[in-house]
């Protein structure tokens, strides 16, 4: 049996309808369709539409807001904290990014940091909004409802594996970096849990102290948690980059762990950088487009096809599905369908 | 026999009078010892007083100017770029750190990129400058004339172990994030060699394309290289933070691989942020400080004492050295007396 395949405007409409239906304003769920699809387009696909029945969940329950402005806490040229209610993290974080690289072309450099967002998907989705302008952005997002990640030398979940996403323009295609602070994320992991199995490598720790590969050592009393980037022996590192996430996000916006939050949401920080201000676009383009080139020429590792760009990958497997429609995982349409169904939202045709 | 110990003025003093004594301003060599030196008294013995023999023949050899003047080629209030001439890095460092910390004072956050430094040393030598006044500070750095890094998925050495370093204020001591984006770096792997042995870990990849603990693998024909941070299953991660490396050193401020320079130096990026900018510092303090704690307090790794925050160490071996005394790693001064008898200079006195 050939898997259906659908076109990404198909896939946008269907999710930006089932926003709609369920109360948000149909630009607010056009701007969620785009970014949710595009994760999937780039196949990332635990964080792309597989978000939107936990985000339809919340929205339905009165925990996401339909609608619903940004609180502005505090705003400097290039410094701001937004207070987000909460409201659509896909929205609010390509607003953000937008706001951040039209303050950047003025100034250079500019940043938000916002409070109390709610989830935000996929963070390299959003990064094409500025490589596009000539910019580049660093994307960082934590979870401070969530204790997933153990501090180097602990085995008790503390923090969340803290996404760090970098996107810069080459004279080439733009380089979309996307790792998470720990051995691997929570969508991997529950996925693996979900299917009885075991992950790709020992990034986790149990509460025994022994690195291992089985999900269900997060699900022990007391439990295991997710190991930092690096694993037993140089997970300092990854520990490392996680607080500086937690720094970002919870510090500079002041609102995080401390508070002891309930809500499923995201503590996130956008910075744009104009290499116009600095040594100049051109000059930028030619040096990184350089190295990237360098890169994807270097001595393979034997029988390997070699070194790829950071969203190499992703970028190709956008370009294939745009031009021969989208495979979408197979969990995700079935697990949409009761909310289809209750919302009165047709299912999305195939190609 | 018991090993000497040294006052950490004594030590400041004689590097200073070292690089005075070859020929730079007495005000830069304070700044160049005292950056140094504390190197060794938070116990980055490979990247404090170490490094001073290295400068030195530089200095004698013309290569690094022993004066002379910042050339900035880009000055936006928060954007700027300086080309440093190959003056030394350690200074040029903390000029920087310094200049930044003031512009974000006033907008929020400020950033700089250099061009052309000299070497930096030992980038958490300089976060409490910026910590010290409740400031944020981003330090990261590159070498465009070395090839160490391969790309993941490659066995070619094509860029630096690239430092990061990340420090900012608590409700209690600072956290000093400072890692590489590779597994180790130049300075542990050269002090292997040189004693013949192996790394702790297989932080290397062969020209064969497997894993190794072995220096010599860097030495073959062709040579092999450090593997980016994460390793053969997750080094995509580290070799992504390389990369961004490279994009804020050598990208923004327009010098780098592409031009192929052949002298040791540095390309270097300086970000300070001020929390006053965004929520606030005493919020920023309180949940940093809230998660600190929970860290050290995290349920430890059965039979350890547990998590310790970046720079804990650092500074608990600043304080031990400067209440008794810095013991110097065996090989600093033997490496110093040829260059301290040729340029008239007494050797420290012990305590």
């Amino acid at each position: 049996m050939t898997q259906p395949r659908y076109t990404a405007a198909n896939l946008i409409d269907f999710t930006a309808s089932l926003f709609t239906a369920a109360g948000m304003p149909r630009d607010r769920a056009e701007v969620v369709g785009k970014y949710l699809v595009e994760g999937d387009l780039m196949g990332h696909d635990t964080h792309g539409m597989a978000q939107a029945p936990g985000y339809l969940n919340n929205l339905l329950e009165g925990k996401m807001p339909a609608a619903g402005e940004i609180d502005v806490i505090s705003d400097k040229t290039v410094a701001s904290v937004w207070d987000g209610q909460y409201l659509s993290g896909v929205w609010l974080t390509w607003k953000a990014v937008d706001e951040a690289s039209r303050r950047a072309k003025e100034h250079g450099l500019a940043a938000i940091s916002i409070r109390r967002s709610h989830h935000i998907a996929c963070l390299a989705a959003f990064l094409e909004i500025a490589t596009d302008q000539g910019l580049a952005v660093l994307l960082v997002c934590s979870d401070p409802s969530v204790k997933a990640v153990a501090p180097f030398g602990a085995t008790e979940p503390l923090f969340t594996p803290n996404p760090i996403a970098f996107g810069y323009p080459t004279s080439g295609d733009p380089v979309l970096i996307d790792i998470s602070a720990s051995g691997t994320t929570m969508g991997l992991a529950m996925r693996a849990k979900g299917e009885g199995g075991r992950l790709p490598g020992e990034w986790l720790i149990g509460a025994d102290g022994k690195a291992t590969d089985d999900p269900e050592a997060l699900f022990t009393d007391p439990p295991g948690a997710f190991l930092p980037l690096g694993g037993m022996d140089r997970g300092h590192k990854g520990f490392g980059l996680g607080l500086m996430a937690e720094a970002l996000t919870s510090g500079l916006n002041g609102f995080g762990r401390s508070q002891a939050p309930t809500q499923w949401g995201a503590s996130v920080y956008v910075q744009v950088i104009d290499p116009e201000a600095f040594g100049g676009r051109e000059a930028f383009e030619h040096e990184t487009g350089f190295l990237a080139e360098a890169c994807r020429a270097a001595r393979p590792i034997p029988g390997t096809t070699g070194a790829r760009m950071p969203g190499d990958g992703a970028l190709s497997r956008k370009r294939a599905a745009l031009a021969d429609g989208v495979l979408l995982h197979p969990s995700i349409l079935p697990s949409l369908t009761p909310l289809a169904e209750k919302l009165g939202v047709a299912l999305p045709e195939a190609q």
